[in-house]
């Protein structure tokens, strides 16, 4: 039994990340059974955001508008940029709703395996965003594995002779965490980042 | 950071079964990454597979024209009909490559708590397949299961009376499965049905 649009449909969606087959064919049955107009709505979602969104020129986060609305909030502290790997992160750091400074997107950490230099992330505007001079730390916020620590260590060493304070998220036990589950890195670095009480 | 067509496109992949939160999150964010035509694709797989795939009229799965590829092949055995639940059903049967007969495709399983009766399913179609008498055994493929079990029941005692052969597919220790893994009901369905060597 072979129905072309529906192997068409299932293979689609097999292609986005941690959709396997068998849960792309399971998708695309249950898309059958939806309502034209939900079908329809879930087709012209897919459009429209896709047409719609774009990367803020500033940081380099996702918008709909000219700027998106952090770099567009004057309220916002611009003094300290955030430095995160991509788009979402953004949105991570944004539901703490502590963070009142601004953000600076690379679009990707540097993997030399993968061929990722510093030219194909956005390290260049960082660098000129923080000669224009208003900046005054710069929080590196990428992930705690080999390439989001060379990264870090990258931008610091260019942020560095800028004089700007370049500082660095901390890592340790996450709270709500137990030593028992907790891997052996993550506890060195818990041991390694103590703070007097 | 709000993206109105960003979360839009989250909430309508949420509404998938097994998409959660997060996942639809992830998924949204990662078709912003992909390329326009990627995602024209997928979208326009969404509804040219709604639109072009309908029930076929004699078993009730699914096909892009008049009758489905089963019913429409003259090499199958009309005189045998399997029951299942649903049509992804019959894409399950049909790998096993060993069955030659016809299917009938339920459309569900009686179910009164969820207040689904004989009538919201297609059994009265399956009593006028059998009526109209080239039929000699129908076999109940419907889900081990407290629904499946009760409308292969159901199912049966209607057919009984019309003098057609009447089998349930065989409920046991899987191929390659191990006492030590399968429920005991299962097990006590490998006693019950155990067969002389």
């Amino acid at each position: 039994m072979s129905i072309r649009s529906l192997e068409n449909l299932a293979s689609r969606l097999n292609r986005l990340p941690g959709i396997g087959v068998k849960t792309a064919e399971r998708l695309a049955y249950h898309i059958l059974t939806l309502k034209d107009e939900d079908v329809e709505g879930l087709a012209s979602a897919l459009t429209e955001a896709k047409r719609s969104i774009h990367p803020c020129p500033v940081c380099g986060s996702y918008t709909e508008a000219e700027l998106c609305s952090i770099c567009a909030d004057r309220k916002r502290d611009g003094s300290v940029i955030c430095v995160v790997k991509d788009a979402r992160d953004v949105s991570y750091m944004e539901r703490m709703r502590e963070y009142r400074g601004l953000y600076h997107v690379l679009g990707g950490t540097l993997s030399p395996m993968d061929g990722i230099g510093p030219d194909d992330i956005r390290i260049a505007e960082l660098i000129d965003r923080v000669k224009k001079g208003a900046v005054s730390e710069v929080i590196l916020a990428t992930n705690p594995d080999v390439e989001g620590e060379a990264t870090a260590s990258y931008i610091m060493r260019l942020l560095k002779p800028l004089g700007v304070r370049v500082t660095r998220i901390a890592h340790g036990i996450p709270i709500g965490g137990n030593l028992e589950y907790v891997d052996e890195i993550t506890l060195f670095k818990a041991i390694e980042n103590r703070r007097e009480m």
